[in-house]
């Protein structure tokens, strides 16, 4: 219990194995040129859309990865189960290098979609970024602020909506890039995008060390998650387990 | 803007097609029968350990997942940029049939093996589950819990320790079994664990539906998320990237 014995132990060998490979330990932290990476969190997101690009993407040297909602606080997912913190107001928030847009069930997106200070804020920000970038039905709210061309994707249930609604083509791939645009597929689909993102904000090799520092090699127990292949009836049971866990 | 408007739009095709299939329209959440899941969190855990698993669990038809700590409130991950809400204190909490203890960094981990409280609750929480699980360095506190049995999994980077400490056999599985006890491998393989235990909680086909529901397809950009087949390399710098973006 003493804070001596808590830093004197170590539970993951090898962390001062940097050093004998020559890589200068940083602190990373205390660096300010490292990207700033905004996500923008609202009532109803689902949980996974923000937290796979977050901790893929916190571990870019020198980021910041920051919570932004309408109002500072608790944003509750779709299911209401859980909340995560956040930690900026949109109106504090001017410059981002990366701004995220997670996905939602059908009434956290609809709201957000018709919310003018959120678009309205996606825009303003959209202006500056590096990359601006959604998982999920966040891209349906990309394009409600205007910022979808050509082509795009989303999650596999909102395919139609997003062609008929934006006039872009859905693309069936983990993600897309259209110009400095990137939309990412449904849920999981984040984890997948950011690595290719940190690819693009710090090279590849640093994008391979964060894949295997969160010991990203899936092997889901069953090979079911591919809309294009899966039957009517799991497509059905998978809206309805969702549509069951929302309300 | 009008909640009618809100109401009528849909942007999930489909999601009527439950009926079709003669899928009753359950209300879920008005369900008592249901699994109850908790996670705990405590200062310094992983984001994406506990927030992968719950975005999995939380659609098991009729489950409520809790985010528990010490105390009520925020609590912040290991680079401390972000915080999940913990919505019951351990006191609160006296029966769950699933207990979920994530991983964290080497600052988290330790001071929750340390942590008598938290171990007491620990041991006294999996007297009554069906399943006592954990993600990455998780695996060490159940460890310090003293609930490993022959064999478990955990971080890569923690495998020697976990032997040594523990006199626990090192499993390179994404997820094992022993008993009512299953470890996970780090970080992202909580994904994996949750869909196996959602099949050991509901059946394989909702775990399949369940994968469907959040599209988890996973296809990395690269392949490099396997430990066992990572150089010396690029092991020292996904920790480097570990242990600079947390302090």
């Amino acid at each position: 219990m003493t804070s001596a014995k808590t830093t004197r132990r170590t539970v993951l060998t090898g962390v001062a194995a940097a050093a004998a490979f020559g890589l200068t330990t940083g602190t990373a932290h205390a660096e300010t040129n490292g990207p700033r990476i905004g996500i923008l969190l609202y009532d109803g997101f689902s949980l996974l859309d923000p937290t796979g690009p977050a901790e893929v993407l916190s571990r870019l040297p020198g980021a910041t990865v920051t919570m932004i909602a309408e109002h500072r606080g608790p944003v509750r997912t779709d299911t209401r189960d859980v909340a995560l913190l956040a930690e900026r107001s949109m109106a504090e928030v001017h410059r981002l290098d990366v701004l995220l847009v997670p996905g939602a069930g059908n009434r956290g997106t609809v709201a957000a979609m018709e919310n003018r200070v959120l678009l309205d804020w996606i825009r303003r920000i959209h202006r500056h970024t590096t990359w601006t970038t959604s998982v999920c039905t966040g891209s349906l709210i990309l394009g409600a602020a205007g910022l979808l061309r050509d082509r795009a994707t989303t999650y596999w249930a909102s395919a139609d909506y997003l062609e008929k609604t934006f006039g872009v083509r859905y693309v069936p791939e983990r993600y897309v890039q259209v110009g400095k645009v990137v939309t990412a597929a449904g849920v999981s689909a984040g984890i997948d995008l950011a690595l290719y993102l940190a690819s693009l904000l710090a090279g590849e090799e640093t994008a391979r060390g964060i894949q295997l520092a969160v010991e990203y090699d899936p092997r889901p127990p069953f090979d079911s998650g591919d809309a294009a292949t899966a039957s009517p009836e799991l497509k059905a049971l998978a809206l309805k387990l969702l549509a069951d866990s929302q309300e």
